[in-house]
């Protein structure tokens, strides 16, 4: 199979390494608007052709796959949508779900019905081609959110491409899929930077900072996520953010009242409740309690 | 030198075990509310000996460390104030100081002059003496708080035992140290706990958690601490803790404005702040960039 590689990065290396190992992908195309990100993959051997524009990737193109930040997609779709071959499949692997599948049916047009909204719960706060990895999403999930419209051969291909690589796949209603991420993703990055913000801005920040313990080295870690990949998930998952956001808030306020009243009883139900849930955790698609490898995105 | 060990938990315990590992103490009387805790420390050869109250424990000690939650202290420092002897030297492990401080002058009268309070960064959010670990504070900072009134020889003698166990002493005003911690540690502590609880909370939340991947699992490990510890803490460092939370929380409304106004260049530079700032930071006594173990507390 014949890849098209939009987006050389650290989630598009590591799909295109991952497809490979698993034998999906036999000829990866690389695309960039940082022609040098595709010549590290090609000296990487994540890629084996560079390709000069979005026309000349996916003109032979078995399957498409969107690896740019998100708000970079519309226009990669616009762009494709002319010279992708009808019997191809095109995917992503956006953090947001909704969006991206509204522009993609107004790209594609007919061949809207061979788009497969994906998304892997894998990533790093590293970036680059240089840190990707065949073995990102092993054990991890991919949740897909294909339409009434979607053809099923088009998704099965999907599905079997992120099986072979370890993932776990679960479909989901797109809006669905936003207020879940918004919750359990995109609120913490948003959380992680404002506390980052709040502490470096202090009028001793940086002396602070240096005393800083691993407690606050794990909570912080999203915080060196990239900027303008978690600025497009930002815009693009708004509403149920804002709606995320809104709760977390209250949780605030309702601490900082207990705070300034002093109630010992209502912090403690606080802590306990949260902290009683936490330990009940497990994480990835296996379910394991801790320790796992890898980040989410 | 014989060591009271007052509160037989992870810190206790693992200071305990530290302080004998590098000479410091070689007998360790413990004590505990939980009579249970000292007879696992006599288990693990981290006590030797069950005290059967504090002014036994503390009689004949040449060294009382309190390693309760700080809630707990202002209690045993008037307990343990007529039975210490003379010339013993009496310190701690609080994540807060100025409340302990005072509360060591109110208690101690003439004996505060061999006060030292103290607190090492390290922890961890598993608790109990099962977990604890002679290795915890190796690279570690410990902050030392003394004040005018503190005996040179009774700081050098701390400051030692600490040395000894491969932390480095820092010595801090308790007061500059309560307003750093409250913005490294407590309010990340906050921060996750309300985090936690706010998602947890949701109609789907325990369908959302399912889907957490790393960063989440990274953001909120510390939500998962012990309860009573947290409780106590926030209501000893209350006016920092109400300041820093306040901060944060205007960083917060920032962050909404932004989304509400759908305004991607003030989200950009927010999330570039922060993480430009994450990146160049550094964590433990020696500087290490990521990777070290242990937590904070």
């Amino acid at each position: 199979m014949k890849l098209a590689l939009l987006g050389c990065g650290l989630l598009g290396g590591s799909a295109a390494a991952a497809w490979r190992r698993a034998g999906t992908a036999t000829t990866v195309i690389g695309f960039d608007r940082d022609a040098d990100a595709v010549r590290r993959g090609i000296a990487l051997g994540m890629i084996d052709v560079a390709a000069g524009g979005v026309a000349e990737a996916v003109a032979g193109a078995d399957c498409v796959l969107l690896a740019t930040p998100v708000g970079a997609m519309p226009a990669l779709l616009g762009a494709l949508a002319s010279h992708v071959r009808d019997d191809a499949v095109v995917t992503d692997v956006g953090s947001t779900k909704e969006g991206i599948v509204e522009a993609a049916r107004a790209a594609l047009g007919r061949k809207f019905a061979r788009f497969v909204p994906a998304h892997p719960i894998a990533g790093a706060e590293s970036h680059g081609i240089e840190n990707a990895s065949s073995e990102l999403f092993d054990g991890r999930w991919v949740i897909v959110t294909p339409t009434t419209e979607t053809a099923v051969d088009a998704l099965r291909r999907i599905e079997s491409a992120w099986t072979g690589c370890g993932a776990i796949v679960e479909p989901m209603d797109a809006r669905e899929h936003d207020r879940i991420f918004a919750a359990v993703s995109h609120l913490p990055h948003l959380a992680a930077f404002a506390l980052m913000r709040a502490v470096a801005a202090g009028a001793d920040g940086s002396r602070c900072l240096q005393f800083a313990g691993a407690g606050f080295r794990d909570f912080t870690r999203i915080a060196a996520s990239d900027a303008t990949m978690w600025r497009d998930v930002a815009l693009a998952n708004r509403k149920a953010l804002v709606r995320e956001l809104t709760m977390y808030r209250a949780e605030l306020d309702a601490l900082q009242a207990a705070l300034d009243r002093g109630d010992g009883t209502a912090l403690l139900r606080m802590f306990e409740d949260a902290s009683q849930v936490r330990r009940g955790m497990r994480f990835g698609a296996f379910g394991r309690r801790e320790g796992e490898d890898g980040h989410d995105a």
